[in-house]
């Protein structure tokens, strides 16, 4: 469906539950919440599935949305979710009754709902939203605060490739409702926990570089986190720790496993392709990240990859 | 002047010098380069003053634009320089011969020149560079480029307080020429070398934390420097490295001078005035960040900034 044709579907139904996709992130939390409250400006009920495994940095956008325990809805919305294996556990019930409308970003999409409204063009599904907002005349200032949330998140502050002149005009309107942004981009993009300095200090003092400083290799070990006091949350996106160097093309994080064996994550931003690198080792990815798991210790891994990127070189 | 009033000015002109201020940032130079570049487009001569401490990352912006040793030109214009103390010892004569025109947007401005266009409501000097150049319809890609640099690396690539819907306008007009941003933005926003890094990590390991971390003190010595292969550059915008630590709300960074004696920078964003703490030691600024100097080891320069914060505290 069209943006126009998706505010005229949302205008025809009611009692709405909005779903967010597991391992939630900004956009899928900031473009709920946002639909959330425009639907209910326009006088509907409508609520957002709790149980999504919200992060401490995001839950706050979902104050007073969730939906209570005994709601049950006529109809159901799912935002920036692009597969069925990507719903939550709260969600699954929601999947086997069907989902009615599918609003997202991902090229990869599915077509999992009764109803979509896809664009892949767009960097955030919150970009979505705020058309389909707009076109309902519901961009008030207490929307335009998840949708910044949504749309910032995605394109890492308008920093990313994802990020379009349409990401910018969005950002735009969303500061013309007054919308103060510098404490939510304090928040989301200038605030790092003590844990998580501590890990980048230990990985700088740990990595190694191989062909003068074009790959990078970042050990990640249990002890590691350990001694940083670091949780999964202090992690997020620690792949692209390495990458910021200067020079360094490829870069790789092993991360030990609890239950044996570890995990490799591969950046590239030179001519290597990452998805060939980690098919060597039973992985996959896209060309500029990919991953892979090998059985072994920290130091197997590290050597099984560098004969994987030889290996791709070689028969470049 | 207006933005009409100046476009129209710099029609009616010519054979023109633009002067950049002096340790040029992005806006400074990438306004000189648009407004260089759009000058020749519409036949103009026009070049910018060369010598004017250029750093690696932006030097690039200025090739082919640098006035020849024997230019003399007719009209002097100068981009984002607020004051007569700003300018580079090459620009020294333009000041006594008179500066044309100054484009700025600094609130501090000095109206040291026959005409002043001043929007002091504008994220970045190349806001109101654009804003002329579209006046002469002039925004092509290769314009589009400079501004970006300008306007971006002005706001922290859209994360700082002074950004505006205007600025992120701005930004979806550059955008629309086909400019691709990702490069821009990787170089100037997700690039540190490898002695900033090493920066990092020491200073990490070396901070100290007060008031159970609300105040964190950076002690920055010669031998830290020199154990991280460190020069100047590597150290742009240093003091921002605390202040990003969660739970911090007044950060200092103590720099152990070569020719003795320590240089203090605060930055607060709790209720603390930073101006007020540096005063006590002689020192000024802005009530969110400001510096002062101290004579004696870095550990009396600690003790002197921690006092002086007690004891506006114990004012408050």
């Amino acid at each position: 469906m069209t943006i126009q044709e998706t505010a005229a579907w949302l205008k025809d139904h009611d009692c709405y539950l909005i779903l967010t996709h597991k391992r939630p992130d900004g956009d899928t939390i900031g473009s709920a919440a946002a639909l959330c409250r425009g639907l209910r400006n326009m006088g509907k009920t409508a609520h957002i599935c709790p149980g999504t495994g919200e992060t401490h940095l995001f839950t706050p956008y979902l104050e007073g949305l969730l939906a209570p325990e005994d709601y049950q809805p006529d109809t159901v919305v799912s935002v920036d979710i692009a597969a069925k294996g990507l719903f939550t556990q709260a969600g699954q019930p929601c999947l086997e009754r069907g989902i009615d409308l599918a609003i997202d970003h991902h090229p990869s999409q599915e077509f999992f709902a009764k109803e979509t409204c896809l664009d892949a063009g767009r960097a955030a599904c919150g970009e979505i939203v705020y058309e389909i907002l707009k076109e309902l005349g519901q961009i008030t200032a207490e929307i335009a605060l998840p949708l910044y949330v949504a749309v910032s998140t995605d394109c890492g502050c308008f920093q990313y490739g994802n990020t379009t002149a349409d990401t910018h005009r969005v950002a735009a309107a969303l500061m013309d409702t007054g919308l103060d942004i510098f404490p939510l981009n304090k928040r989301h993009f200038r605030t790092k926990t003590w844990a998580r300095l501590q890990v980048e200090r230990l990985i700088t003092e740990r990595m190694h570089r191989y062909e003068e400083g074009k790959i990078a290799v970042a050990p990640v070990s249990l002890s590691l986190l350990d001694e940083a006091g670091a949780t999964e949350e202090d992690m997020e996106d620690i792949a692209a720790f390495l990458g910021q160097i200067e020079g360094v093309e490829t870069s790789i994080t092993i991360r030990e496993l609890k239950e044996g064996g570890c995990k490799l994550s591969v950046r590239t931003s030179g001519g290597l392709n990452a998805t060939q690198v980690c098919a060597i080792l039973g992985g996959g990815g896209h060309a500029a990240a990919a991953g892979c798991t090998v059985n072994g210790t920290m130091e197997q891994a590290e050597q099984a990859i560098l004969d994987a990127i030889k290996q791709v070189e070689g028969h470049a």
